[in-house]
């Protein structure tokens, strides 16, 4: 009786074991070129022995966010905020109804919006960005993302994630990769949902940074209060300096989709051994968007193309490539 | 023979489960508080079901490097890097003879010395500590960490560290902290040999930064250069601005030694739950330091120590909860 139930329990775990080890690990990919080039990257760094092995510690991978791990059209999302974040303050602030950036953004005037300058921008983001303490702040944007929808697809922007990137970050976590965000976003904005939406902890998101400073509350407890002072804007060379400043290693693989993620794909495949170096080319009109070298968001240029052909980044084609765009709806 | 195998199988299992559980993880310590707030700390942070439970995720500690993790006088070990730094790149700069302060340092000036302002200490960090790559920085650091050594103890700066304070940081490993270094040093300088001494990753050393700038070199590489502008000072309101840029969470316990590292254990401790705040009193003039509120290295004030009583911050004494001081020499 007792062998036969030994028998049967390694059965079992055969056949789990199988089943685990015969498991696509990235079924939203179909089976072409960029498929192929994960699964030999990690074979070859994962495999003791193999000249291309990496130590576990070594094992760093670095994402670019918007448009390369979430929709960034028609409008970064964290634009999106800013602007609702804007209205939602404005009963507070009469006075912006007569001063710009912020008028045009209470009469909606989407074209004035799209030729705000940088100075523009920075009066958005100091208003609806600092003065509050950094917990506060994500409670804002998780409020907002808990509530906000894409205007196209219909669903939570945190809906509106690429699958098979987080099947990618999965399974590169699965065999010992320290998965980062490296985004030219805001570093606070990111952390509010990265670790829900993508399993990316809050000390693993690089981000633009604003200086905090230190001081305490009127219960002369201490907080952090976000300033207006930009600190890095983690945005093509920003994105290795960022990477130094925060991993302080190179990464073994890169992952972006703009000439903004073009340096930090550079200084990844710059160092020894197997990288790998990958950029989501918007090519899907019909299920996400097309867009290219002449988009003001996401700008994939000509040059980018070029350097990617002759460096060897593979470039990752939404319509031929994946299976599925986003994961199913949470409701 | 099958079932006498099993069953000693089972005895030898459960023999070394049991030394491995009898053994003490705090072996160069003594049975005084000190360790044992550390390992009731530990067990009411890891034990399932208990109201102070900690997600794995959220595990972290934070620990000061100068006067924590290793010794910190006659003067900082980085200081004395930079000086002999100054040393030895004096010949292919003849003009520093009659400039100060490289003037006083080639005179090995002592007196002089101790009168630096801070603009002599910038001066001597900006020729000492940028111009170079990261990579380049760090193979100088490692070089002079390898041949130099400490005034009094004669051994390598790296064995100039606490076995009691790396004991704590395995333990914490153990069950599943990240243990982080967030030092007032530089972050390149601490990175070049923490996770060799420490087993403390580069991701995981918060320090003093400088800019970087990313350009190519002659052949075309990318590389990092170091600038000698400052980005963060990692010292006093800036460890908890440091922490909050590099890990995004507080810490569940705080690590420190002086009055620069009050802000660190403040917002530590300004958490919910069990979180453990300790500071190493050098009260050892015997086998290390004795060194408190007149001490213009790792100043210890009374007002820290009136805050620690109020606080319920725990000091330790290495003169009598530290059984040994150092590890043992490598030769």
């Amino acid at each position: 009786m007792k062998a036969k139930f030994i028998t049967l329990a390694a059965a079992v775990a055969f056949c789990v074991a199988s089943i685990v080890c015969a498991q696509d690990p990235l079924p939203s990919w179909n089976e072409t070129a960029p498929k192929k080039a994960i699964i030999d990257f990690v074979e070859r760094v994962t495999k003791q022995g193999s000249p291309d092995f990496v130590q576990l510690n070594e094992r760093i991978a670095t994402f670019d966010n918007d448009g390369t791990l979430w929709v960034e059209q028609p409008i970064y999302t964290q634009v999106t905020f800013a602007i609702d974040q804007v209205i939602a303050l404005a009963p507070q602030h009469p006075e912006w109804r007569e001063v710009e950036p912020f008028k045009s953004i209470l009469a909606h005037d989407r074209e004035a919006m799209e030729r705000f300058s940088i100075q523009d921008f920075e009066k958005v983001v100091a208003v609806t960005h600092s003065g509050m303490s950094v917990p506060q702040f994500q409670e804002i944007v998780k409020k907002w993302l808990a509530e906000a929808k894409h205007p196209r697809f219909k669903r939570p922007y945190t809906e509106c994630v690429y699958q098979p990137m987080i099947e990618l970050m999965q399974y590169l976590r699965a065999n010992g990769f320290k998965t980062y965000i490296v985004t030219g976003g805001g570093q606070e904005f990111v952390r509010a949902f990265a670790e829900r939406v993508y399993g990316v902890p809050p000390e693993q998101v690089v981000g633009s940074m604003g200086k905090v400073k230190y001081q305490y509350d009127k219960n002369g407890r201490p907080e952090l209060i976000k300033l207006p002072e930009v600190l890095l804007i983690d945005d093509k060379t920003g994105k290795p300096e960022g990477i130094n400043m925060v991993i302080g290693r190179r990464p073994q693989g890169a992952f972006g989709n703009s000439t903004g993620d073009q340096q930090m794909l550079e200084y990844t495949g710059a160092g020894d051994g197997a990288r790998l170096m990958m950029l989501v080319h918007h090519d899907d009109a019909k299920r996400e968007y097309a867009y290219g070298a002449d988009s003001k968001i996401g700008t994939f240029s000509d040059a980018l193309m070029a350097e990617a052909k002759k460096k060897g980044w593979i470039v990752i084609s939404m319509k031929d490539d994946w299976k599925t765009i986003f994961p199913p709806s949470a409701k």
